[in-house]
């Protein structure tokens, strides 16, 4: 597994004041904005953060998690994902959820750290990261 | 302030668990481990996954933070630490620690986003991120 984060996700009790707060306040351009799911800011080479509404965070997973956020690392394919995840829970991570289908038009599985941080392992279409780091969500260009 | 995270440091239990989780089943090369304290592990282009041992994390923001993670944004100077501290309380931010001298030599401040999410804007004079996104810790070489 190459040590990579591509999405810091925080869980959020209130989705429009924290985007109010680093969008509008703050002034960082969001790549992809829903109200009242999820606000995805690009903060670094290939790197976004996420802010999710608590209710769209805690169904994610299928289960609650001990801390408030996940870690997602994308991979190229659905063979990967399964992959990555079976190496993570070979290497002592918990499954908290096996790979499946996800509503956004990926696939994904989550694995815990042994201390209980959790990892997404995430294969999305159409994330895409730029030569210069610069992360697109959407379908490709013609 | 820069849409940045230079550092995802995570409030851990047991530090060395989750070291060799990452280090020794992973394989992932650590940027710097001190047992007991911490392991930085580079999860990106100028980013950094921070494992910080719970004692050491929960003095350094000087109180209880409400998750277990701190967002470190790294700038190149004391003055732009107090002028992002001041930034950020200024969007809405809670003071959790007024910039001060770390440490570790070099100068922080932490303020909570209104989600309560704690940044840590630091100037540490031994950071730096080379043109291809390579972190390194440490005095600069002659």
């Amino acid at each position: 597994m190459e040590p990579r984060i591509s999405i810091l996700t925080l869980r959020v009790d209130d989705l429009e004041a924290a985007t109010r707060y680093y969008v509008d306040e703050l002034g960082w351009q969001p790549l992809l904005a829903v109200p009242g799911e999820v606000t995805f800011l690009p903060v670094g080479h290939g790197v976004v953060l996420g802010l999710f509404d608590a209710r769209g965070f805690d169904a994610d997973a299928g289960r609650p998690l001990a801390a408030p956020l996940t870690l997602a690392h994308n991979v190229g394919s659905e063979a990967e994902v399964d992959a990555v995840t079976d190496e993570m829970v070979a290497a002592g991570g918990t499954l908290v959820r096996a790979p499946a289908r996800a509503s956004w038009g990926g696939y994904h599985g989550f694995v815990e750290d042994p201390a209980g941080y959790c990892w997404e392992i995430a294969h999305n279409p159409a994330w895409r990261v730029a030569p210069d780091g610069t992360v697109a969500i959407g379908p490709v260009e013609a």
